[in-house]
């Protein structure tokens, strides 16, 4: 199957990188963004055949969002009447329940809206920062708006035809996995280079880069997506400071207060990784 | 300068990695070990010319403990006295305010005694986890113990002679480093595996492989270091609990709140590594 008539709302690293995968695999992608100098990048990185207005990337067969939470909601609120019937439209925003939960209200019955979430980012924003690369064999999750089997399978097409793999799940499911998986490691990056401000850096060990890389990603990119998921963000912090305290107080027990702790961590370390 | 005759005490990654980059810059190193199966690990890969019994390696030139914090306050309190006046002692102890302290009461005035730590570990124990091409180039700490600048000096030479860079500091500027880039990791990295459970890791991205990768350590070194360090850890890790509250409350008031902590962040990160 080619995915045909792509319009990707969005020229930033997102909506840059699933442009060239798409176009790779045969689809006519155009590209909209109210920022020329955004799409001018984007088209410069052969994202699309051409830059379009709005309206006409609303025109496709398929529509993808690839803009932040807050704007896909803001264009779900205004535009999403004016879907083609028969189209299929899917975002990429980092946060589900509130984007499910819109497209439910707004996206008329006739079109399939499916919420997608790719797992294939990178440090940089703009289209400077996307690599279609990461998206094979990545997983992209899938949350159904509708019951609707038909929208899910086209959605589930589109994302074969980048390279990665569907990973259908509701909403709930999604935001707590993201926020424990990926935001909350951005949040602890980020306190651990705080709270290393003063030490003597010159014994900066190989470990604390690795555990501080992510807090070099762009600030406004991961205010973005923290923000957009703050519910499940606070909860999965709450875990975090949780399991922080218990491993602290065992410390001061002593070395053998602390190891089964430790042994208990590194099994679910060594479970998603082996 | 040839670093002479060389006796470890302790045959596990540490004190093999040493081994054999010290045998390597033309050093006669003598291993001890009360374990025979862990001596002879680091024997068979070359970490020393032969194994010996303990007062022999106390009798070199140059006496590296390369044991846990609590065996290197165990050994300085019975055998200190027993160290040949002229020689040089070296430890390689995680936290170094408890070791200089007793070293500072326990080590005859004619025994030049310095306290080290070689940033240049693996993730794995035991000789197996040695890995001397990480010396190279490497911060290796030394805590001076009395006013004896030629003790310092003849460390540093021993400190060069394994590739890595010699760093004079005081034990609390060094107890206080470590806890914050390298302990702090270790612990947070734990609390993000165990955050994390329950989570549909299907979604784990390469930025949770990354910030979790510690917590694959061994259980039983980290406890270890953990615990050799309590003050410090129970201190970095209160910065830690107050970066991260103050990232969360900035996260629910919105973007704008979070964005200029998260740049705060970067700005520190960015510094350590460019």
């Amino acid at each position: 199957m080619t995915p045909g008539r792509v319009g990707i709302v969005g020229a930033g690293q997102v909506g840059t990188m699933l442009g060239l995968a798409l176009g790779e695999a045969g689809a006519e992608v155009v590209l909209a963004d109210r920022d020329p100098g955004a799409l001018e990048a984007a088209l410069a990185r052969g994202a699309a055949l051409r830059g379009v207005g709005l309206g006409e990337a609303m025109r496709a067969e398929t529509v993808i969002l690839a803009i932040p939470v807050p704007e896909i909601l803001a264009f779900l609120d205004r535009g999403a009447g004016d879907l083609a019937p028969g189209s299929l439209l899917l975002d990429t925003g980092s946060a589900k329940g509130s984007v499910v939960r819109a497209m439910a209200r707004r996206v008329p019955r006739g079109v399939a809206a499916v919420g997608g979430h790719p797992m294939a980012g990178t440090e940089r924003p703009g289209a400077a920062g996307a690599d279609p690369s990461r998206l094979r064999g990545a997983p992209f999750a899938l949350v159904p708006v509708r019951d609707d089997a038909v929208a899910v399978d086209r959605a589930a097409a589109l994302v074969r035809a980048t390279g990665s793999h569907p990973l259908v799940m509701d909403a709930e499911a999604h935001d707590r996995a993201v926020a424990r998986l990926s935001h909350l490691p951005h949040l602890t990056a980020a306190a651990l280079a705080l709270a290393a401000r003063g030490a003597d850096r010159r014994l900066a060990s190989t470990g604390f880069a690795g555990a501080t890389r992510l807090a070099a990603s762009d600030p406004a990119m991961v205010a973005g997506f923290l923000s957009a998921n703050d519910g499940e963000v606070r909860r999965a912090a709450d875990d975090l400071r949780r399991a922080l305290d218990e491993l602290v107080a065992a410390v001061e027990r002593g070395p053998d207060a602390v190891r089964p702790l430790l042994a208990t961590a590194r099994a679910a370390v060594l479970e998603e990784t082996g």
